[in-house]
């Protein structure tokens, strides 16, 4: 793509637009946005300047401005993505959604909520709990994340399994669109089939198709009875195995979480926590949550009681918060772990049906076996979801690892889909996966997503380089 | 648009690719597939030619061919439609997909089922039930509609409430597009962002998008305890006042039908069927289920005690199967009740916030007082969808209900635009609502949505004349 450069004449158009403290060319300032929670060596990128706007109609300015100078525009919430998608890899303008972080209604006969994107996505539910409601959107950074990047990537995270991932709680929006217009696609409607789906075209598309600037989001009824079962296995299969037992019995938790010992442990010595993962091989944590207290117990007595008959070692129940909390914090706190421990790694993101996923185990310590990269492995079984991570070897050279883990990657995402999976289940394409798109993809596929992209955005300006390349 | 004649050529190609049993030109059995449950009078228009393809490949030459020679296709389910979307209007080629009826998969242990879109949705549930599974997907219509149609129209029901409507179930999708390719998008896979969503665009887009084939859908364990709730009410606002309030005590019902007297008396008269109506102004109808009986009669007792607080007449409770299914056949012939009494109307979908509906019951009888148009209504309170129905008055000419129709709509979709509401929930725009979407949506919303058809539609072949209009 021919871009043009952001010059003084254009930073002073945008100082003109949105003031100037809401525009920086401060290189220190911008280094900020330069990368994401991908590895920023290799996927990190200037931009020429950063924005911050305060209003959608700003925002529809300054799209309109960037087609018009044909610039490119990387949207951006917390930064906390995975898969690189807020990286401006064209240079030119960052735009930040931080300031917009207003809370503009709680709609509590409706069971909604209308917010502005740049919302830390835990804020939303502080917000709410004590008028008895939750949004069940959890995606696992929820304490840094924003709604925003939550939308444009679809997020899932840990209550998945019973209340399904971001997109089912998104009732409307408003986009600015890549061409400068202001739209609201949907409302504070529980169903809407007046017209194409926008929206949930919308959700999932990581910022190629528009910058989401108000979302209105559905609230549901706050759990008040919940409890996490901490479940120990002998090894991975064992743990594993159990996954599509306790999903075809009708039982339905909020979250099965797999971890397995070195995702434990790791995340243990960084909080200095202790669980009992000496004695396992692999865990299962479940939570199971409901309005009846009763209910939840049991349930959560039918489901340990089906995982000790599947072969678990030992099944601990946390009942209370607290313990809850410590639980969970092991397994949120996994990838932040790893990344301290054990810096240069790929953290994947494949999903295949929950059938499959004891098939999956063997594969990935063939693979990691065949190509001596550690595999450590967690994530959402229930849902099929594993964060199957290569973690170079520490006494590999650099060099070894960039030989090796292309090809790693590649056997991990050829298994998958040889068992009917994809390559990203909540984290996206992005920068990061985008070649295996054109490699993995049928071609017809991929040309009609081209072809909403190129109807839309004819300049090829919003976050452009991400997802797929256009031909 | 110019599109060619379908001549004797074009036929004679049809019959080598489908076989002679599978291609017809006979106007007498043509005529079942020129019109849908939306009056033939005002809708209807015949096909040059019916096709009934047994397979994808075949769907997929006959699409190449429409394209080759400029002849548009409708696709067509089981016809139950009410917006008029399987309508040829352009005559071409009607695709039904009729025969495409077969049960690829059931697949117990990933609770998934592959299937062609030509079942009839009932089917599914029966098939599966043995099993303790169910299909939550739940049309009004579903003795006879089919799961291709759901998936065109994103069918809501009558247990929307809980379980959502027919998208949140179709996992996966084979697809012919516009062009002829045939693609698959989702899979076994309870998460997926590998690109865009491109399976819940298809969802409701009436088959302006392509023709769906297979589908992969979701089954969750059937519930084994069950209760319907008929509440009575002095008049409509009583009853719609109280849908909200349930809404928000964070009590699931599956579903929540409000039926005004004329539609359950209507209704109850065509089925000779006896409730006890005459006291009462109008019904709720509350479904509760679930896996455990105490909890489904504590939260049936608890919903029953709301609403006489609320100001009830009085709540039978059907805790029995046949109950249950008398009461529910009396709310799902409503629409059949009133086409045999009153065949001239035009059945509407409005769908607004649910706590706006106490507001939208009186300007139903404003509207239906100012145009001497008799307004019944009844529909999905739960999910703000009312099925507010014009009827012509019987003492009126057929040139004053021309007359005064169209104006009642305008008014009722500039009540529900005002709202916040949308002027389809379940049934879709098709032919019937199409001319409105210029009228009330927002141009840059509808050219988005025009410049996907026109990117993936290049020869506008794929059911043309449905939804909006080319510019």
């Amino acid at each position: 793509m021919n871009y043009n450069p952001v010059t003084k004449k254009i930073v002073d158009e945008l100082i003109g637009i949105l003031g100037k403290k809401n525009v920086t060319i401060d290189v220190e300032k911008m280094e900020t946005y330069s990368h994401d929670e991908t590895s920023a060596d290799e996927y990190g990128h200037m931009p020429e300047v950063v924005i911050t706007p305060n209003t959608t109609e700003e925002i529809a300015e300054v799209v309109k401005l960037a087609n018009r100078e044909l610039i490119p525009i990387t949207p951006r919430g917390a930064g906390s993505g995975l898969s690189g998608g807020a990286i401006p890899v064209f240079g030119g303008i960052l735009l930040s959604v931080e300031k917009m972080n207003k809370v503009l209604e709680i709609d509590e006969a409706n069971m909604m909520m209308v917010l502005e994107t740049g919302i830390v996505t835990n804020e939303v539910n502080n917000l709410i709990k004590d008028k008895g409601l939750f949004y069940a959107g959890y995606p696992m950074s929820l304490e840094t994340c924003f709604l925003g990047g939550n939308i444009a990537e679809n997020a899932g995270g840990g209550k998945a399994v019973k209340y399904g991932v971001t997109g089912r709680y998104i009732m409307g929006m408003e986009v600015v669109t890549p061409t400068g217009d202001i739209v609201e696609f949907g409302g504070k409607l529980s169903k809407d089939v007046t017209g194409y789906d926008l929206k949930q075209l919308i959700v999932g598309s990581e910022g190629t198709l528009g910058i989401v600037t108000k979302a209105t989001i559905k609230l549901s009824g706050l759990p008040t009875a919940k409890s996490s079962l901490l479940v120990l296995y002998k090894n991975p299969k064992d743990a594993i195995d159990c996954v599509p037992v306790i999903m075809s019995k009708g039982l339905i938790p909020t979250g099965i979480e797999f971890m397995d010992k070195l995702s434990v442990q790791t995340s243990c010595e960084y909080l200095n926590e202790s669980l009992p993962y000496q004695q396992a091989g692999a865990m299962l944590l479940i939570e199971v949550d409901g309005t009846n207290a009763a209910q939840v117990e049991m349930e959560t007595e039918a489901i340990g009681d089906l995982c000790m008959e599947q072969g678990a070692i030992e099944v601990y129940v946390a009942d209370n918060f607290t313990t809850q909390e410590r639980i969970w914090s092991v397994r949120r706190n996994i990838a932040e772990a790893f990344k301290v421990v054990s810096p240069v790694q790929s953290l994947e993101d494949i999903v295949v049906p929950i059938a499959a996923i004891p098939d999956m185990i063997p594969e990935l310590d063939r693979i990691s076996a065949k190509y001596d990269i550690k595999i450590p492995c967690y994530g959402h079984a229930g849902d099929g979801n594993l964060h199957a991570t290569l973690v170079k070897n520490p006494d590999s050279t650099m060099e070894e690892w960039h030989a090796l883990e292309p090809k790693a990657l590649r056997e991990l995402y050829e298994v998958t889909d040889r068992l009917g999976g994809k390559i990203s289940g909540e984290h996206g394409i992005g920068l990061k996966r985008k070649k295996y798109m054109k490699e993995l993809m049928n071609p017809a596929e991929l040309k009609l997503m081209k072809g909403i992209k190129m109807a839309w955005d004819p300049n090829y300006i919003m976050n452009p380089g991400k997802m797929f390349d256009l031909d």
